[in-house]
């Protein structure tokens, strides 16, 4: 198997933006990119030595041997439906919630999954060696296919279910998603006061630090962790004209004191 | 003023444990440690050159000028009447959430407020120099004390009011205090599943550091953020038998969609 398989994706949006360079820049080719919108697919060919938009989900005719399904997770069963693939194709996608099996009624036996986990935004570039890559699939020579091209860019590889990947992603929500939204209610409530937001990174930074260094469960410090009922209320009274900031404090809160009281 | 002032702390939790050894360090001499457990004052003053363990709360005879009380919120006022203070003294509380009038009742005027904005747990090393310390006094005289001895361990000094204080501490709970427990929650889910946090690391690392350097509402991704409410609701069937983690999943989910769809 050489590395010169060419690619197709379909869908361009913030993981195919960082993913398609990646494998262009690992000596795989990606000829096409497919998007309902093609003005955006063009500025994700732009970026790419050889790819071209291609208007259709007729890749019939593609010289392309591996096709990757970037999209919303609630389309990815209906491009697998609707897509033609040349004979012999792998047909991927990229989802963490979303099972093998939204491919199932795809034109090819070579289905798969090629998760990888981490958060992408078009403006922060991401170092793809350090970003952990999570395959399945449904037969041996596929298996080979997602291995080659997970290896060509990522140090971290690793087989995993559609059930354990699924548990993954939530836990991701939580480490990633839920973790930057704290920052941006953080951030919120120092603006509504005229405070600097830049006041609280070095207190972010050093609690990321500690918490992967000695484990989130040992890190854990203030008023929920210490059971200080008084400060608790203290700040619910402070919050009191945004009902949703008090119902996130107080259910994040009550977790912490259930667990460390 | 020399820097040779002696310090009397009452109190040996966390942020004394970090902050007295950094003011010995600095030209300071930290005399006494006052705690209601003595053996906890012991293991703070093996730490220090000179301190002592001190029995009761009467320093009327105490070589100290500047009294430092570091105990949990709700004991602050209760200490600063009971104190018998040398004449002339400083009396400063660290809290993040109590105003300065908690100490109006001390037997002098001379009180203030030394906040160092830092998450502190014993086994995890503190570089103070970084370390933002928030002070606020009645008078210039306190002023000068808490400036000395603030900048004489950070670079980051500022004076702000009970108020900004407690703002800038709820701020501090979310970022830090939450963003820590998004974390332990993560764990957990991953270890039920049988697999490893350590996988998580890249992701909590970029999203940090993305958050910090695009700011966190510039930074947000996931299924909330895009309004995928069937992937939303793929993962609250998954969370389904932990109660608790279905509330804080919804909460935040939905403060997420509300702000950016």
């Amino acid at each position: 198997m050489s590395s010169q398989q060419s690619i197709s994706f379909i869908g361009s949006g913030n993981l195919a933006w960082h993913l398609a360079p990646a494998l262009d820049n690992a000596g795989f080719v990606v000829k096409e990119v497919y998007s309902r919108n093609p003005q955006h697919a063009e500025r994700l060919t732009d970026r790419l030595y050889q790819a071209e938009v291609k208007a259709t989900l007729d890749f019939s005719t593609s010289e392309s041997t591996i096709f990757i399904i970037s999209v919303s997770d609630d389309a990815i069963k209906s491009i697998a439906q609707e897509i033609i693939l040349p004979e012999e194709a792998f047909l991927v996608h990229t989802s963490g919630s979303q099972p093998l099996a939204e491919l199932k009624f795809a034109a090819t036996n070579n289905i798969g999954v090629f998760y990888p986990l981490q958060t992408f935004s078009a403006q922060k570039k991401i170092d793809f060696k350090k970003v952990p890559v999570f395959i399945e699939s449904t037969n041996q020579e596929t298996d080979g296919v997602l291995l080659l091209l997970a290896k060509s860019i990522s140090n971290q590889v690793r087989k995993i279910s559609s059930e354990e990947r699924k548990a993954l992603h939530v836990a991701a929500v939580f480490a990633s998603n839920f973790t930057n939204h704290m920052l941006a209610i953080s951030k919120d409530i120092l603006q509504r006061n005229s405070l600097e937001f830049e006041w609280l990174k070095p207190l972010i930074i050093e609690t990321i630090e500690k918490s992967l260094s000695i484990e989130p469960e040992n890190a854990q410090t203030g008023p929920a962790k210490r059971g200080d009922l008084e400060i608790l209320d203290k700040h619910l009274e402070f919050l009191k004209e945004d009902e949703a900031l008090t119902e996130i404090y107080k259910v994040v809160s009550q977790h912490i004191v259930d667990r460390y009281q």
